[in-house]
């Protein structure tokens, strides 16, 4: 007998968590075994709210699929809904239980990152406890690729070509100038520099690559910061240096706090500021060279650049979609699919459904051999890794001389 | 007789300011009357210093001409030097009279904006007094568009496209959000909107876009941006507004001064700090309407982003080298290339030869009938005139996932 499914994504964006949505709806849309493709908006909390659109009729062609897998952001929107512990709110449970009975649920994927796979665990502990048949699967997804167990994240890969390539061309512009100058680019990443090693990419391509890089796994030393800057400035003209919006000084304190924990940047309210790592770091030098200098925040813009998506990336993600269903159809709960590399010369990967738990609330940080001596750069095995996770292009299409996205009805909710 | 030719480059990076220098380089290899083509490094400068390289000769084949067409800024790097007025300083004209003439250079093409612009007719100007045949050519570029005459200069449209598709993708990340928020996107543009007015263009996608838009043009009212803000907010969850950095308040000071003139923000060094205008305006938003706000600063990406380029500004510019060097063989001097829109629909140019003197230090804006009413957006005027010069997209060669950029030794100085 035909069960229904349910998706929804959850969490931060990323250029590919709609292809791996393209991909939970392809496959449920080809599976005999799967009935209706419901969506849930923002969601587990919409989802809650009774939120829930016929996903499956609104991409019903193999082009509307092609259009959504190649969407950057969550198209069903989002939440950063944290699910409390079942003995702390079972009516939440149940709620969602019933809404999925009603609607004839058996299949339950939830696209997001360690808080998402934890949503995902604890609903299908809860169905499994109460005897229902509705399976739960995660399907990972995060820019910082900071989960555990699995080799690399969807959204990383996409992410970290949007940096490389990015650099390649800030380096560029820097390089162009015919004055001494610094330029600092500042990478999303609180705790995991996965991103951030991303930027020291153009060194492996035999041209000018940033001089510096400093991730949160090491601790931020200024003063040794400013000796490498001085040293550079003895022979090179302009310096590129990119750092982990997250890196800390040996206090803990993120070194955006700025070194004196006495002073404090005050805006025009008069309220004490936390500027950017980068464009500190960039006065720090303005101060101590008296030379020019530039910042940088890549900000959004590295998250949903979905115009310098990875091939690699948008494929694996799709792919990933295609296992999650695949292995709840063959009676798999409380699992997400977790990406194993085989080899990198030619690139392989196996794809196989692991225990939410071992993901859950988990997070990896880069290996401590993958920085130079001096913890200011990345090693060739950051290279190993990184550069297959970028290869290809997939062009959007374009209309107007602009990406062609896909437009969802949001708000044409089931009724139940 | 044959004669050499010299072309450098001088300003601010585009994306397609070395598809001009490859048109260029290009046209003369190919032409019988010019022999050798000289790159001067770092502009008038570097030409100055005997800062000369045989750049014909590293870039000799199909392919890295076409490597050169598509890498972004200036390959052979840029200075700021404004050329004085002969009457102040005719050593300077007579000695690059005599590198000129011992290196049997016919033919000067100089890539840039206005200051540039005004070198080339200086010199020009200079050789023909002087009796000299040598022929000066100004071949325009600026992301800023603000080059009088011509109807627009090429890196416009690549950067245009770039920050249209960046909007695109910016506003699918603000959506994927379920909280109230405001954006703010800062561009460039210190004196004209053209750039800004590019963000305005997914409105023309019948898809979510900018609700507010702000050019340098207009007087900045920050009351009447506030309640327009809290207008939309009644309705609306996400708020993007798109400004140029250039807006000032009624007074004159720029937006990013803020608005009491007595306060200032003040960094960590005790100095008066100017914020960026969006981060600012992003501020002022936190602390009226209590939500979260973001600000995104393009600034250096939305002039290097030669992974976003526009095809018809790639091809554009490189036709655009070709049309000076065959006007310089022609015997034309003391002229730049112009740009004549002929139809939008099919979109067709002509190209033309114009007194250098008529776009020299002038700056156009954009027009005003190109705003609504309140002057915070913009209408279909402005994207008949930018969608045409937004089209295509010419992938980059890749390696190693990353763009394959030029590598011109620019060390490898002529001796004379």
């Amino acid at each position: 007998m035909k069960k229904n499914a349910l998706v929804a994504q959850s969490g931060g964006p990323t250029v590919v968590i709609n292809a791996s949505l393209a991909g939970v709806v392809d496959a449920c849309l080809k599976a005999e075994e799967v009935g209706v493709v419901y969506g849930g908006c923002n969601g587990i909390e919409g989802i809650l709210n009774g939120q829930i659109i016929d996903l499956g009729a609104q991409v019903a062609t193999d082009e509307l699929i092609n259009t959504l897998k190649l969407t950057p952001s969550m198209a069903l929107g989002s939440c950063r809904y944290k699910l409390p512990k079942e003995a702390d709110a079972p009516e939440v449970y149940e709620k969602i239980r019933n809404i999925l009975d009603t609607l004839n649920v058996g299949y339950f994927f939830y696209i997001g990152g360690n808080d998402s796979m934890d949503t995902a665990a604890k609903l299908g502990e809860y169905f499994a406890r109460k005897g229902s048949d509705i399976r739960a699967i995660g399907v990972p997804k995060t820019i910082d690729d900071d989960l555990a167990v699995t080799d690399h994240t969807p959204g990383y890969g996409s992410a970290a070509k949007y940096i490389a390539t990015s650099m390649m061309e800030v380096l560029r512009d820097v390089r162009s100038s015919n004055f001494q100058t610094v330029l600092v680019a500042e990478i999303m990443g609180r705790d995991a520099g996965f991103l951030t090693a991303a930027a020291a990419m153009p060194r492996f391509m035999g041209d000018v690559a940033p001089q510096l890089v400093y991730c949160p796994e090491n601790v931020f030393d200024m003063q040794a910061f400013l000796a490498d800057v001085e040293e550079l400035l003895k022979t090179e003209k302009q310096i590129v240096v990119a750092v982990s919006e997250g890196i800390k000084f040996a206090d803990g304190r993120y070194v955006c706090e700025g070194e004196d924990p006495t002073k404090a940047e005050v805006d025009s309210f008069g309220h004490k500021q936390l500027s950017g790592t980068a464009s500190y770091l960039a006065q720090v030098c303005k101060e101590k060279f008296g030379i020019r200098v530039r910042s940088i925040e890549y900000g959004a813009l590295q998250r949903c650049a979905a115009h310098c998506n990875s091939k690699v990336d948008v494929d694996e993600a799709f792919e990933i979609g295609h296992v999650a269903v695949k292995a709840a159809i063959a009676g798999e709960t409380c699992k997400f699919v977790c990406v194993t590399r085989v080899s990198n010369d030619p690139y392989k990967v196996e794809m196989s459904l692991i225990d939410t738990k071992l993901v859950a609330n988990e997070a990896k940080e880069v290996p401590a051999d993958w920085f130079n001596e001096k913890k200011n750069n990345l090693n060739e095995k950051a290279a190993e890794y990184i550069l297959p996770l970028i290869q290809g292009n997939i062009p959007l299409p374009e209309k107007n001389g602009m990406p062609d996205f896909i437009k969802l009805n949001l708000t044409d909710y089931v009724q139940f």
